[in-house]
């Protein structure tokens, strides 16, 4: 229906070459591409990994992090092809495969998801607290109860040094919890449950295990269904209240007694992976060839932006949980938390907006 | 350029007889217009403070506060059009009794705006608490740190037990200024400058000190004069920013040491100000015949919500900085502050919104 995509008009878009066998293919694009697909993936993993192992010890930490991440990278995009193309691969290999990958990719994000969440908050922080950034360091955190006397005068600077406290408070939570990751990461890496991983990835580099009819089966289909699910659990979220500005539903349970991030976040987190299958499964029909669709990224951009704010509002929550801890700490956490609560629902209103001019179709 | 409205279409329109003197006249309204505006105001005054003065002991508190809303009505009026009409007016009694109106309508004013205040701060930690309305008065405030044991584990209570202590204590809080204004108000009517005042108000009823030109001039220009200032100074305010939701800008200060009520808010109230001298305008011009103006009104409920929530966010940080409070209040009182600054963001998006389909033509 859309089959004039799969030979793109721009084939100079900068697709690896290797993504690109669908297209040079022709005609409707079947498990072969999937395989090429995947084969593409589990050579972009084990470049990742020797790339990894290379900067372990000696290099710079930014190519490190860069190796980790394209590892991630390829990790989800394998185990997100075998769930929305199952039927096409051998069933206990596949099973066997996606929790082992999923682990992986949890567990190397899980450093850079602290790092940045501590980065947005503190930036937040900055921002509450007017354009002079505060001196977060330079003040010890409270949690004895005990921090320095305030160089202000207490009627004016409570608020300044509460926000400096709570800065150096979710500094020093979220480095520990970043560190915490780093090692599990370092651990998990040289662990034998990943050295099993790693060998299963390098001989999907060459030969992947398809079912005797899948190499001539239309991908089209399980496609199709992939996005219908994205469809469905889209079309369930509150979207109607979403696209009304300063809703104030995001905050709605602000005070409640459950410290889990808020059950309300479920549904659009569960749209946010389902929209990230749909985009695997769009890389996987068009070969790489894929037109970028803007309005498809802007709506996984706020999604991503809803569960980036949603963690943070829980760690400044969670930050705010501390025994001991000043009331003008509590305070600035208690203003942190709503503000990135309030960030949850602009993430909302912009997936709405973004969403409201979707015209998704199947490939 | 718009004479066809001074003879409203719709006569019916429950405009008290005693305001429509203009209308009846036909052609451009005059300084008779005014006189006559002027005498039904002082009329209105005399009659709610005799009603005040009647239920005043024995009656209920509702048709004292409804006499003491009527007596403040009046006296904004009357101050407004001495205002915006100045130079037909006698200038020396027209300075005396302005600030004079001024003092009178703030002070009986207080009463009602802390109890409007505390009903918006309940209300709203009633929403960030979830559904059900935590038991504010069951608790006793914790202002010397010591409040009950939570009656649930501190993980999962910690935060509503803050929300209720913080209802607990801004209730004292605002209470206790209500009584105080309650006070001042009583204090205010019984006090000789009250008198002064009121006899002054009784002269108007009957004779409008005017210029002697003023019976024949045209009051249009004054009441455009009027409406310019309020185009200048909603020109002036930043709509762009205030028309993309989420924009953050009203909790940038949120943390900021200045504990006085955000400046950037100052505007916004400047233009409240001018926008009821305009209706005010408009009310004499029309003489109560003035066809309603839906986004006027639009606008001005959007400045009295933003005003609102200026000030509640205010007194949420300011009982923040209540002595040896428990972190979780401060939590809470910080959640309520951030929660308020958003509503003043959406006051101000709302406003934005009411002011770009204004098409404020001269009457």
């Amino acid at each position: 229906m859309a089959q004039q995509h799969l030979e793109p008009t721009d084939p100079t878009a900068g697709a690896p070459p290797k993504l690109s066998t669908a297209v040079e293919q022709g005609g409707p694009p079947t498990g072969d591409a999937l395989a090429g697909y995947l084969r593409a993936q589990a050579t972009e993993f084990l470049r990742a990994l020797r790339l990894h192992r290379e900067t372990g010890t000696a290099s710079s930490v930014e190519e490190s992090v860069d190796a980790a991440r394209a590892l991630r990278r390829s990790a989800r995009r394998i185990s997100g092809s075998l769930h929305t193309f199952r039927p096409l691969l051998d069933a206990d290999w596949s099973e066997e495969m996606r929790p082992e990958l999923a682990w992986l990719s949890g567990t190397l994000g899980l450093e850079h998801a602290c790092e940045a969440r501590l980065d947005r908050l503190l930036l937040a922080l900055h921002r509450l607290s007017g354009s002079t950034p505060f001196p977060a360091q330079s003040l010890t955190s409270d949690s004895a109860g005990s921090g320095p006397p305030a160089p202000v005068t207490p009627e004016r600077g409570n608020l300044t040094v509460g926000a400096a406290k709570a800065g150096a408070l979710l500094e020093r939570q979220l480095t520990l919890a970043r560190t915490r990751a780093h090692s599990t990461a370092l651990q998990a890496l040289g662990s034998s449950r990943f050295h099993a991983v790693a060998d299963k990835v390098a001989v999907l580099a060459s030969e992947v295990p398809l079912t005797p009819a899948a190499p001539t089966t239309d991908l089209r289909a399980l496609a199709a269904a992939a996005e219908d699910r994205l469809l469905a659990a889209a079309a369930a979220l509150p979207l109607v209240t979403a696209g009304h500005p300063y809703n104030a539903e995001a905050l709605v349970h602000g005070l409640s007694p459950d410290p889990a991030p808020h059950p309300q976040d479920g549904p659009w987190h569960q749209v946010r992976l389902l929209l990230r299958l749909h985009r695997y499964a769009r890389e996987v029909l068009y070969g790489g060839g894929a037109p970028v669709d803007v309005r498809l990224l802007a709506a996984g951009q706020a999604l991503n932006r809803h569960r980036d704010a949603s963690e943070a509002a829980a760690a400044a929550a969670s930050a705010a949980r501390t025994p001991r801890i000043a009331p003008a700490t509590a305070y600035a956490l208690g203003v942190l938390h709503a503000d990135q609560r309030h960030e949850v629902e602009a993430a909302r209103f912009a997936f709405q907006q973004a969403w409201q001019k979707q015209t998704v179709g199947t490939p």
